[in-house]
């Protein structure tokens, strides 16, 4: 059966999702028309998945559509914004109609899940990738960004670190468990992250600078630090890591992969030394962990890791797609 | 030499383009922020080429990058809308520093033409695609819509139709021409799209809907037709065609790409009968053509089309990248 790309979008993305009062026009003209409200900034976040690059071709389109929406809230999150519209811009090698049920019907829920609209995009013809544009909103002067960490800052990461990779690595059979709850943890971990929207939202008025973790802390930690020109200091025996990662695999692979395994999508914050308590507080009001990593220290100092207060080298800086 | 994703970015698109005064962070956070001024209306629009299905393999990369841009204009220019920002979205098969500084160099030069900010993105490793993300600022309840087009309004077109398709036959060596003059012309239509943003901005208050010409006339007007439930009666003998396409191809391809060539990028918009000759009026102020093509009827008399008043039966409905 052949699809042109208008009965694709017709059959499959022209749903009613959630709908936004300020959306004056959805899918099906040139543009989108959106009305922002007074006293907002609009966020923008662009994100590309190529299949066998950023996902494997056996991924189930149930969690390529959520992941591929998670990945870019988890950019929205990191600003402390709201997210309310997505675009999205599709490329098929063909039309398989169970995958694009499967996928849309994901896409649909996961949106409604987060109060966003879908009010956009493309379906193309080519080798299978996602390109996936997210706008948010946040009150202006609200915003969190990588710049703003000064000296003496406590850096905080939410969550735990590592378990998506730990998870990556049991999908492709480089690793294996025992315990299939904890299989099926971990690899809900590498599939179904969650963004921390709300932890970002809750923390406008408090963190100096934030980023989320998709290429590894050490990466996305260094595009902070560059942004707001401090070095760090981190305690590697306060990097959090999961009872399942602890318990299920050597702790010098553990702690590679807090380091550099990427896609946590865990918020990496900075907050002034005042502030440390009342964070500590708001955070663990979400139910997750939210831990003190170390110190912001001066530019000239750079990343330094100390385990048990004695420095150690890394040299895994993380994931880099042209590189790995 | 090896390059990162972050590397591509700040060596190539990370340059000082365009700087809008409401751009609070462009390139380098999670999100780019952006401050919309008071009663204006956002528009968004966002567009994959893909390599081998919207553009081939030897397409100079100045002209990829100027086309890429020029098609995600004409959206803009349809939604009576001034551009503003964009985002693109890049997956490369490998690092061709010749390539990536042609096309980069032609991408900035257009967006400074057009004083549009490149303020956000991604750098992917894949099979080569471009999703571009365009966004622009219309006084709020002054957007054009494909919705709005009422009975026995005039049908106009911009420019001349059909001129793209013939310089694709050209440069695909389907056809010949004696004179390189016209050759150029023609190989320039289909390369180096002008969209029509002056046109759709004078257009606010005059036109009852638009629509760009990327598909073709029959494809894109019937979406128009469609939107606004109404049919369409087109003069064939009007359709407006360049010296370069009558005098050197027959008289039936020329209409064939005149009605579904596509990718003229020229407007199609709907006049209301008493303000029919203030807009040839305003429309030739701009120094191309802007010719009445037909009318609108009923929904249910269809898409009529007229030869010197005789009824003919056209099947070809355009372009269409899942059933060519």
């Amino acid at each position: 059966m052949s699809y042109s790309e208008f009965e694709i979008i017709a059959r499959y993305f022209n749903r009613f999702s959630s709908s936004r009062y300020n959306v004056e026009k959805g899918i099906g003209d040139d543009c989108a028309l959106l009305n922002i409200p007074e006293q907002q900034t609009l966020t923008i976040s662009i994100d590309t998945l190529v299949e066998n690059v950023h996902f494997f071709v056996d991924m189930h389109p149930t969690d390529l559509a959520y992941k591929a929406l998670a990945v870019n809230l988890s950019d929205v999150a990191a600003m402390g914004a709201s997210p309310a519209w997505v675009t999205l811009s599709i490329t098929l090698e063909r039309i398989n109609e169970t995958w694009l049920e499967l996928f849309s019907t994901s896409l649909f829920k996961t949106l409604d899940d987060y109060n966003i609209q879908l009010i956009g995009g493309d379906t193309t013809h080519g080798p299978l990738s996602l390109t996936i544009g997210i706008y948010g909103l946040v009150p202006v002067g609200f915003s969190l960004k990588r710049s703003g960490a000064n000296l003496g800052d406590c850096i905080f990461v939410t969550g735990t670190l590592g378990d998506s990779a730990a998870g990556l690595s049991l999908l492709r059979k480089q690793y294996y468990v025992r315990d299939l709850i904890v299989y099926d943890t971990l690899i809900k971990r590498h599939l179904r992250p969650v963004p921390r929207i709300s932890q970002g939202q809750a923390l406008r008025n408090l963190a100096t600078s934030a980023i989320d973790l998709s290429d590894g802390l050490l990466s996305d930690l260094t595009h902070l630090l560059t942004a707001s020109k401090v070095g760090a200091c981190l305690n590697l025996e306060a990097l959090p890591l999961s009872i399942e990662l602890q318990n299920n695999f050597e702790s010098k692979q553990a702690l590679i992969w807090a380091l550099s395994g990427g896609e946590d999508y865990e918020l990496c914050f900075t907050v002034s030394e005042i502030n440390r308590n009342i964070v500590a507080t708001v955070m663990n009001s979400f139910g997750i962990p939210c831990t003190c990593i170390g110190k912001i220290i001066t530019e000239s100092e750079g990343l330094v890791l100390l385990n048990n207060g004695k420095p150690i080298e890394f040299n895994n800086k993380g994931f880099d797609h042209f590189n790995v």
